[in-house]
């Protein structure tokens, strides 16, 4: 064994992606002390993002003034990679749902702080900007990172304002044409792992409002707001955004990034297989480590461990997807790419007790795996 | 993938060593339709140990006429192997508890059938008898089995009867002199996996006498019984068996067949291992596969996985153990040659759900395996 690939994905709500690749590279190294080991923490948008990258290939964090999500200064920060070409963004640094706690208020909280991290970048001479979308206090569609970014939004009386959750039905025009100039050199790849639409049922508002402090009540308003959002873009900008995949996500500034900066939304695993150059870390590699708290047949598609097996399993490296619970039948995982399957479970307990001991059990689940290549000559 | 050897223990409660072997085959045959799969389901010396010897080695199931422990007529079976040199007979063929059933009663239950079944062995010129002590619903410390084979038990009156449990107080002497003489050529080793002596607070009557029918009454009586029963076999055969660890299987009938046959106890997995010749089955092989319901470091010794673990290792074969739940820390198992631990829990649930899995979970977490090893190109 001289050369592993480690890209897990988080096991939620016991193990970050990072901490698994740390136990991981920790077990391994005890039985193959001289093996390359590549560590890619799967980011999927939300807090963490920008450290997974950081933790994956070399670059810096900047820290940076900006404004949290009720307009106060704060410390806001993002990573610089790629010899500083590429900025890694997550909106979550400064309009993210840890940062209001109990002042949770989906109609007042803004993005406004992310487009000045954007600015920053943009400074900095950035060519391409990797946006993680997750893990938000806001139901903005993107309308205050735009308006920081020079975007105007305009009341029907003709003055202008920052429109919040609260406000999108008062938005009259949008005018695009004070936005940053270096905006039009520069690629946005927004990421986000959830299907859902800019509004509906399924919409940004219905479905996460309620754990951003939405009230009942609050849902037709925030709701309504972005139909009028949406209706407002299609008739000034000509663009139809309401209906793509992860529109929804983090406010539905999917749509709004989307329809103001001709942002392209991908899944994590995509974005963070493409910006780490997966294909080229593949060559060599012995064997590749991935996984998540519960696999299963039913929600395989979009999820780490196809996307990492697909593209390991044409360059002929065996894939490994250690997890937490397997719901079998597991055969699509197989078919898709992955070799083969290990759960971490090592006694027959549940989960409530189980998720204890995720780090024990990951670990010694490790040791048992190197163990076993090892006696086999691997 | 060439040759592949499976020894597992029984996982208690769930699975018998002969499905583990079945379901491990069939899942390697997938995989590896060409390898030799060798299936030695381990025997603990109870119900179903000549079944084990029989899947392991070609051999013949010896269908005749016994006695049950109440002294009805009925049809046993021994097993013959190596060519019809060895006679392999558990004593629960005509001795154990699910014969009696509701009619429990270790007072009167006798082990003279298993006399008869050594007498058939004998006719057919069997060299050594390999005699499984296990799941006995007696506890008349072998005196049956001894009495059938020519033994004589005298009372006080000097007339001559068969001790049972709740007789052997009355034995006043002893008299080997009309042993079926056959006896002096052959060698019987006994399979226990108990340590309990003869009698005593861990000796036979007060570990195993109540799941036997023994109520609290009773169990001073049995246990009164064996002690006078050794007091007989040191003042008349001049031998001390009231130590030996295992006296007290089966109703101290491996205290019984050391006194009266000069057998030998040994644990099952030794047994089988010496029987089957295992370290000629070692040769050639890529893998062996071992396992029981739990392992952990605390009762790793005698154990089945270690016994195997201790020869494989000492010809470079990698073992490793399939088990229900790891007791962790196993470091103790890794020292003692097994090359890794797999558990075949595949999800957080309790022991009460995941017992009815056993089956799946086992066929499961071996196609995971096979998939692995395949995927490395072993």
């Amino acid at each position: 064994m001289k050369k592993v690939v480690l890209v897990p994905d988080s096991f939620k709500g016991t193990l970050s992606a990072r901490e698994i690749c740390e136990i991981m590279r920790e077990q391994l190294q005890r039985h193959y002390p001289a093996a390359e080991i590549c560590s890619i923490p799967v980011a999927d948008g939300g807090e963490g993002s920008v450290d997974c990258f950081l933790t994956a290939l070399p670059g810096e964090k900047v820290l940076c003034a900006t404004k949290d999500p009720f307009g106060q200064e704060m410390q806001g920060f993002y990573g610089r990679i790629d010899g500083g070409k590429t900025a890694v963004i997550e909106m979550a640094a400064c309009a993210g749902l840890p940062l209001v706690e109990d002042r949770c208020n989906p109609l007042l909280a803004s993005t406004y702080g992310v487009g000045m991290l954007i600015a920053n970048a943009l400074e900095r001479h950035a060519e391409k900007i990797v946006l993680g979308l997750g893990g938000s206090a806001t139901n903005d569609g993107g309308c205050g990172t735009a308006a920081a970014l020079g975007a105007l939004f305009f009341k029907a009386d003709g003055t202008s304002f920052v429109p919040t959750g609260g406000t999108l039905s008062e938005i009259a025009h949008i005018d695009l044409s004070r936005l940053d100039k270096r905006l039009q050199a520069v690629e946005i790849v927004a990421m986000c792992d959830i299907d859902n639409p800019m509004y509906g049922k399924n919409g940004a508002a219905y479905v996460f409002g309620p754990q951003k402090g939405a009230t009942p009540d609050m849902l037709p308003v925030l709701d309504n707001g972005l139909r009028h959002l949406d209706k407002i873009i299609q008739a000034v900008l000509h663009k139809d955004v309401s209906k793509i995949p992860g529109g929804g996500a983090a406010g539905a500034m999917g749509a709004g990034v989307a329809a103001f900066f001709g942002a392209k939304l991908k899944r994590g695993i995509d974005v963070v297989l493409d910006t780490v150059q997966f294909e080229t870390i593949l060559q060599h590699a012995d064997m590749v480590l991935t996984g998540e708290g519960k696999i299963d047949a039913q929600s395989l598609g979009g999820k780490v461990v196809i996307g990492v097996a697909q593209r390991a399993f044409q360059h002929h490296v065996p894939v490994i997807a250690v997890v937490g619970d397997i719901e079998d039948p597991i055969e699509a995982a197989y078919e898709a790419g992955i070799s083969s399957i290990i759960s971490i479970n090592r006694r027959a307990i549940p989960f409530s007790e189980s998720r204890h001991k995720a780090r024990e059990y990951m670990a010694r689940t490790m040791d048992d795996l190197a163990r076993q290549l090892k006696a086999f000559g691997i």
